[in-house]
């Protein structure tokens, strides 16, 4: 298709939105191993998740065979009040870089709860509305993912109840407040509402609580109550398919601009963010109609990919999880406390792992001090305060922009741009007064973090 | 022309954003009257203003004949990396409530400082670059204005420094790291840069500034060189000609799907964003081609045009300024320190005042906690979580589409939703709990600010 001249931004109308998610998996050749049952090592039936997912989201999770599947018109109805996101043609960053590469960014930011997390809160809240539940809970750290939540719960009236890591509640009350402000009740993890929260109070009265134990919390209080589910905004294989909503998105507005990327790059952290914009452009791939460069940047200080194994382990810290197949570091592996950039998760989604191993994709690793100094740059070219996750994008697109200023190239960059900065100040702070440190785990740190990995017949 | 099926959101094109302002001052019937230099009682003259304000600013703010004014193309290019913003349809309010009254809101938070603030940082940023200063100067209180400085500063290339109420750079440190991040130089006001800020430090050493202060500061920084010059923004008229962007894209994106909005709502503090958003709609009720119901609404903490004197005043309660005739509570007027709804300006624009002064427009005053309570409504049912500041416009335009459920009129209401609640949550918090209180001060206290207000000739 010839060539359109391009906006600054990209908005699809309503009638162009898509109206289905792309499954990669059915497009897939060879499909991830199975999530196994920890205790019989066997794998995991619909019947096993049952008590706790929604019974769409796992009719999805388990789906391979239909490429793609429709995005229920109540679901697109609450897309319609943040999406489309826009498709950014980066101009300003173009021009002060001097490349002559064309860079484009998809923002997910650009919506209360900050970040593309939205797109599967509202999906798998509507999926426990339809199955007629009454509420669902969650855990959440920083507290993006739980103000995704409570907007899509208000929305379709479902009560949730957030498991909110005690420290992360202490430091980021205004994140609790959102939260409240959507009718969430937000409580400290460890508490004493469950048994998982009493038993770890017992043993460590002062503690801070961990995204672990926040998950042990929210899962008991969805299997003790039939009309309650856990949900999960990251990892899963019915994650990436909400997720591909970015990628489809993207892929109707570059054609429709007669736009192909060369390269697409985002950030990886569980992996579903990638996962969802790569999507309709890895099936492509995978079907030999174009040669793309997909590139995953992680953290050096949490390098699943390019340090990690690619075993089966445990998707959580306190090990009550299946046992998912996937590139990690260990679950008991812990980015270093000087770690400010995100992505701090030990493995990656079986997905994009299973494409990572099968040599579709290229991983590279960047250290949080340049990753910052892009972000800094992106602000003031571009106008948007990045996430420090969605920086990593960042810098690798300049990266390859900065290549093809070398070598004349005319490569066409598409990068994703996950969400806003503006809750994540503190570590802009610690970058604009000089004390940010660059923080690699040794191979002794790894080893640590590898010897938390199952010793099952599977990972022999 | 006829009614098309309105979207969800309705996005202009970049061929249809507009190239002019409006200059709603050349469409009215009569002007405010003139600003006062407080020393000689005389019109202020564009000298007087030159060590202040950019040249080109001045020439605006005393130009009441030409109604269009070109936007320069520079300031076009940086208006296309956040712009146009979105007109959206309110379905999801709409049928929450009810009514058969049509809602529309022009959306202006959508970029990283998060309010309408940025359409005059762009501008008076680039007037400066324009005029070859090197430096520009502002004050911050919340450091909304000061954000949507840095960032404009930060793409023409200028220097920024920012004095900033002390008390505010200590209770919001991170507003200050997005400025840092910018580029932007943040001093905590009163400081010992100039020789007002020694002053005040000398006779109050512990004191936590104010903006009358910081405002002192900064106009010092300007006059005492030759390149570098002060930036306002709100309150003055050239600041409302740059707002005036929103209603023309209003009135662009309305005439487009055939459109006819019987009620325009925006809250005033200052008045700039109200004056911004009717100002082509305004222009053409003063010509008699249409008979819209304009309503600004204000703080019942700080009632200034339903509650105040309309009478010559200083703009800054540090009595620096050129004397302005607006309606005003007394430059002396603070309101309650419960109150934590924004808005706390004690004037009000010329141009609003006069219009409100011949009956081209109404005010209403609203109590906070309905304010939140419309706020919350409209975040779990529209999605976005709006800014104290902006919710005021919401309470009315709620109040008004019940007004036609109880009717059965079918009227069509638009409003300004200036900003995002991010960095309000201090106030969410208290609405929250419970613990927020209304705050309407009594006649006693308006007569302690009327005291303030000169007692001059022209106030007779």
């Amino acid at each position: 298709m010839a060539k359109k001249t391009v906006p600054y931004k990209i908005y699809l109308s309503e009638d162009e939105m898509p109206k289905v998610w792309y499954n990669l998996k059915a497009a897939m050749n060879k499909q991830h191993p199975p999530f196994l049952n920890p205790a019989t090592l066997q794998p995991c039936t619909a019947d096993d998740l049952r008590p706790v997912f929604c019974d769409d989201c796992i009719e999805q999770e388990l789906n391979c065979k239909d490429l793609l599947i429709e995005i229920p018109e109540e679901i697109r109805g609450f897309y319609k009040m943040y999406r489309p996101s826009p498709l950014v043609r980066a101009y300003c960053l173009e021009k002060a870089l001097g490349t002559p590469a064309e860079i484009y960014y998809k923002f997910e930011g650009n919506n209360t709860s900050g970040s593309h997390k939205l797109n599967s809160a509202a999906a798998q809240a509507y999926y426990a509305k339809k199955q007629g539940l009454k509420s669902i809970t969650t855990e959440t750290g920083a507290g993006q993912w739980g103000t995704a939540l409570s907007m899509a719960a208000a929305y379709f009236g479902l009560d949730l109840t957030v498991y909110m890591v005690k420290v992360s509640s202490e430091q980021k009350p205004y994140r609790k407040e959102v939260m409240r402000t959507y009718g969430a009740t937000v409580i400290p993890s460890p508490s004493d509402t469950t048994a998982a929260g009493r038993k770890i109070l017992a043993e460590f009265p002062g503690t801070g609580g961990s995204l672990g134990c926040a998950i042990s919390e929210a899962v008991e209080k969805a299997v003790t109550s039939d009309s309650c589910r856990y949900v999960l905004g990251s990892v899963l294989d019915h994650v990436v398919l909400h997720q591909s909503v970015i990628g489809q998105e993207c892929k109707i507005a570059m054609e429709k601009y007669g736009i192909e990327p060369d390269i697409i790059i985002g950030c990886c952290g569980g992996g579903s963010n990638f996962g969802g914009l790569i999507a309709p452009f890895m099936g492509d791939k995978i079907a030999g109609k174009n040669n793309i460069d997909f590139i995953g940047v992680e953290p050096a200080s949490c390098p699943s990919m390019t340090r990690g194994r690619y075993a089966y382990d445990f998707c959580d810290s306190a090990k009550t999880t299946p046992l998912a197949k996937m590139y990690t570091l260990g679950c008991g592996f812990m980015p270093s406390a000087n770690h400010a950039g995100g992505l701090r998760y030990h493995g990656m989604s079986p997905i994009v792992s299973e494409l990572y191993h099968d040599g579709y994709m290229r991983a590279v690793a960047v250290e949080q001090s340049k990753v910052f100094e892009a972000a800094e740059y992106f602000a003031r070219t571009e106008g948007i305060l990045p996430a420090p996750e969605s920086s990593h994008a960042i810098r690798t697109a300049i990266d390859e922009a900065l290549k093809c200023k070398e070598t004349g190239e005319k490569k066409t960059i598409l990068f994703g741009l996950t969400g806003t900065g503006y809750f994540d100040l503190s570590a802009y702070k610690a970058y604009n007064d000089g004390t940010m440190a660059d923080t690699i785990p040794t191979d002794a740190d790894l080893a640590k973090g590898f010897a938390s990995i199952p010793d099952i017949p599977q990972n022999k």
